[in-house]
């Protein structure tokens, strides 16, 4: 598959063409930023990192039944998956208290919910990215209400499968975000990636953060957390 | 009805206990606050006039069969209300984009909204009333979901009342605050005031704001725009 012209350019991947239409190209960069861009950085090999656990991740949420845009991993940080249209939503599921819910809702990081949940924020760089209510995604139809609850359905669906997978490697899946899109026949499929980038993970026995919040606190190695979540979910050999 | 202890200080208001211990007696205060009370005045007039609006308002939702906890105004900045234990949630009726939901989402400041939308904030000064979603107030567990339902539906039935009265007088409620109570028995009970501090009111010939955002925003005279909600209401003969 020959990488085309470039769609697009987030702050961590790149989307090019493919001769086929329905196939992108997908670069993953090793920029990290954090608070909306503010912080930002280059770390070598994070790319390839977030690469390889995406992959590892969409493929066992396929084993689980659970379709994803990913078609394959084609070289260290590429990856070809199906062209959708992205829904402009950040769905964030949530099994512990940490970052925003903790600050806002007064409830002391490391708290467990009484239950997982689903939250929903408006993916919109100049806005801050604000948080939804149902009411708000009613007025702003970026999806319909059906849709909507597909979405979430399929979320906590994503929770019951990654739970018990870095439960298994002495992780807890504090949190994470998705994001969803439109297949051309109208079908919601999870997209985008499933990394430390997106997760929030701690290490059972030592408590340490195994995620994004390394860069984003300054505490230490990102790339050496990345590479701790990489070895534990067995790797990929090249 | 005696004046007994004080219960309960707000910003707006004062509680006191009475000889009945199911009937507390309201003084509105002269006070006005804005941004989580880092403004701060003394308006002599404003416990006057918001006592007398909340008087007619809530009086006109009872024509119309919606209880609240007023029970009769008994000076010019006092009345009498049933005890109810306020439920911790700032519940907002908006009609027309403006204040938050404006800057939150992006949407222009007067843009009519296609349906009214009712939100939710957890009233504590402390987090800054945090919007919250459905999620978010499972969690908190401040009231019932069949308990959020009704007050949902109250709030809007509140704004099927409000609005064309206001519409009457050349006014268009924007958006409004409101808060409930549980009685003794557990029945939901609209509570606290209806006022220009708790409402958005645009004069629909001049667009003037005949509201507290004169005092947010430094617009000019607060009792200047509330004695002309109060006039053209019908006023009160004392």
């Amino acid at each position: 598959m020959e990488k085309g012209r470039l769609l697009y350019e987030g702050k961590a991947k790149q989307l090019f063409a493919t001769e086929d239409e329905n196939i992108l190209f997908v670069s993953y960069k090793d920029s990290a930023t954090a608070f909306n861009g503010e912080k930002k950085e280059e770390i070598d090999g994070k790319g390839i990192l977030n690469n390889k656990i995406t992959t590892i991740l969409f493929d066992q949420l396929k084993k689980h039944g659970i379709e994803s845009h990913f078609v394959e991993r084609i070289s260290e940080n590429e990856q070809l998956v199906r062209k959708v249209e992205i829904i402009p939503l950040e769905v964030v599921v949530r099994n512990v208290a940490a970052g925003s819910i903790a600050k806002r809702l007064g409830i002391e990081e490391g708290i467990p919910l009484k239950h997982s949940i689903v939250e929903f924020y408006y993916k919109d760089d100049e806005l801050g990215d604000p948080l939804l209510t149902n009411a708000h995604l009613g007025l702003l139809a970026l999806a319909t209400p059906e849709e909507i609850e597909t979405i979430e359905t399929k979320a906590l669906e994503v929770n019951k499968v990654l739970q018990p997978l870095f439960k298994e490697i002495g992780v807890t899946l504090i949190d994470f975000k998705l994001e969803f899109g439109k297949t051309p026949d109208g079908k919601i499929l999870l997209a985008d990636e499933i990394s430390p980038d997106t997760c929030r993970l701690w290490d059972d026995e030592t408590n340490k953060k195994l995620d994004k919040d390394v860069f984003r606190r300054n505490l230490g190695s990102l790339t050496e957390v990345y590479e701790t979540i990489l070895s534990r979910l067995g790797g990929l050999s090249k």
